[in-house]
């Protein structure tokens, strides 16, 4: 009996939640790639909005998770166990929230001028993003539970590198920045770019979590 | 069948968990009390007192925590999961020690005059437990799981308007505050306050993962 | 029926992820002997190669928690529930995680002396480390829980004492570092060091919630 047919003999066919979470990923990638937008950009009044759309996007997700609940609520039997639908609904709340803390912190602190570094950590957040809903979309499907491990496996070497770019971004603040509050402001906005990878991989440690548990 | 019948079903009276989790609830607000008169006095040598007392209610904290350790080893039936137990009773540890931590980073940084925003999230810090009290009690009784759910609304509403009031102060720190170390030390203080209020979120995530599982 | 017999019976002898916890456990000794032989060095070139060494074992462990994984998807029937195995997993790997990212920052932002302070927490990041082990390896044996117990109340305590260092070492900071930036790089170093001893105290919380759910 493979991993596959006893898995999906855990799983009936879900209606309710999988939708939900699909949404909840997709919102994911539409605001890391607003904050690509707002990082790229060098037009002040065109990133003030692009904050706000953010914020919008992350009551959005907020409103998914209330929905997630909701379910919960309503609904004896789940694709899997109930904690784990709360726990992965929360997980992928906590990206939406360091996605838009990163571009508010830069609107905040006035950092008009994002640096390398934070363009890269950010190209990043969208690769993350991007495998994060690949990966719940697989969740549904289950036709291939190693698709779902392999796109934890990319979530944790996205997350490898963007650590690596955050490390160097800030060691080179120490070396060149002068300023200390210009440093302070800018390893602020790093970290929390940075920390959205983090939590990228926090949903990875749940997916795989819930694998173990129903494998 | 409603969901509070299916739910009383499965907790038995208990007389042995419930009064320790009550003793902890209260034992936060006191603590956030004496962080609200610790921020609101001027009197240096009252605040150390201050501290103190914050300190010793800290440990009287950890007591009831390995209490109910303790209960954990003698009894075999539970009125929940025993990993939520333990899960719940560590999440009210945290909120004690981010407390005493906001208190203790005044006294040793030396910040002597609390800003407006320290006053601000202290304040909702109050809130905070005072809602977290509210809905470990009714926790106790189950008359009403829609209180314990409204309780943790109210919790991340609090926690929400304490981030906008750290944003807030941490931009005016850095548009306002020309000497990098006070505008550090004055960071740390709102952070560890900004943190006591994350993890009265973080005991609302785990009151409602054990609503999901028992409902 | 005493706790310890009760405990056994759930616990079949198993010869696959004991083993392999042992390794990562004994890789945190190894990580943290070489950590504090960076805090006492002052030879610069051979603190760069022991950075190195700490990031080959930082690897070693990535390699162990991949191979627990492995093996979860193999074996259908565990010593302890899967999730917890995976929560274990996890929390071994977030102290390599920051034993190497505190040699790593002294590394990259050119920390060359390091304080006292940082001697005395690394000191105990040692401590705390081999309590670490010693309770996985009597989570294999299961002679007496006890023993389990007890190494957690010392992983506690040990925490609570880098706590302690590490807030006087940033009041002492505070008081007399005119320096911004470099008080705030020591800060991150110290910083790094107390989080390894606080993935310690989340690791005995891990091992404590194993405890509880099989007693």
């Amino acid at each position: 009996m493979s991993l596959n047919s006893i898995f999906q003999y855990f799983v009936p066919k879900d209606k309710k939640f999988f939708p939900l979470f699909e949404q909840a990923g997709a919102n994911l990638i539409e605001m890391a790639k607003l904050l690509q937008e707002t990082v790229y950009s060098t037009d002040l009044t065109k990133r003030a909005e692009l904050n706000k759309k953010l914020e919008d996007l992350e009551h959005k997700g907020d409103n998914i998770t209330h929905q997630i609940h909701l379910e919960l609520g309503k609904n004896f039997i789940t694709p899997f166990d109930r904690e784990d639908i709360h726990a992965l609904a929360s997980s992928l709340d906590d990206v939406a929230d360091f996605i838009h803390g990163a571009s508010n912190r830069m609107e905040l602190y006035k950092v008009h001028t994002p640096s390398q570094p934070m363009k890269e950590i950010t190209d990043l957040i969208v690769e993350a993003t991007e495998h994060v809903a690949k990966a719940i979309n697989e969740l549904k499907d289950l036709k291939n539970i190693r698709n779902i491990t392999d796109s934890c496996v990319r979530i944790n070497s996205v997350e490898n590198k963007a650590d690596y770019i955050f490390d160097k971004a800030v060691a080179e603040l120490f070396e060149y920045e002068k300023d200390a509050i210009t440093l302070i402001k800018n390893k602020e906005v790093l970290s929390a770019m940075e920390d959205a990878t983090d939590k990228c991989e926090d949903v990875a440690n749940v997916l795989e979590s819930i694998l173990v548990k129903n494998a």
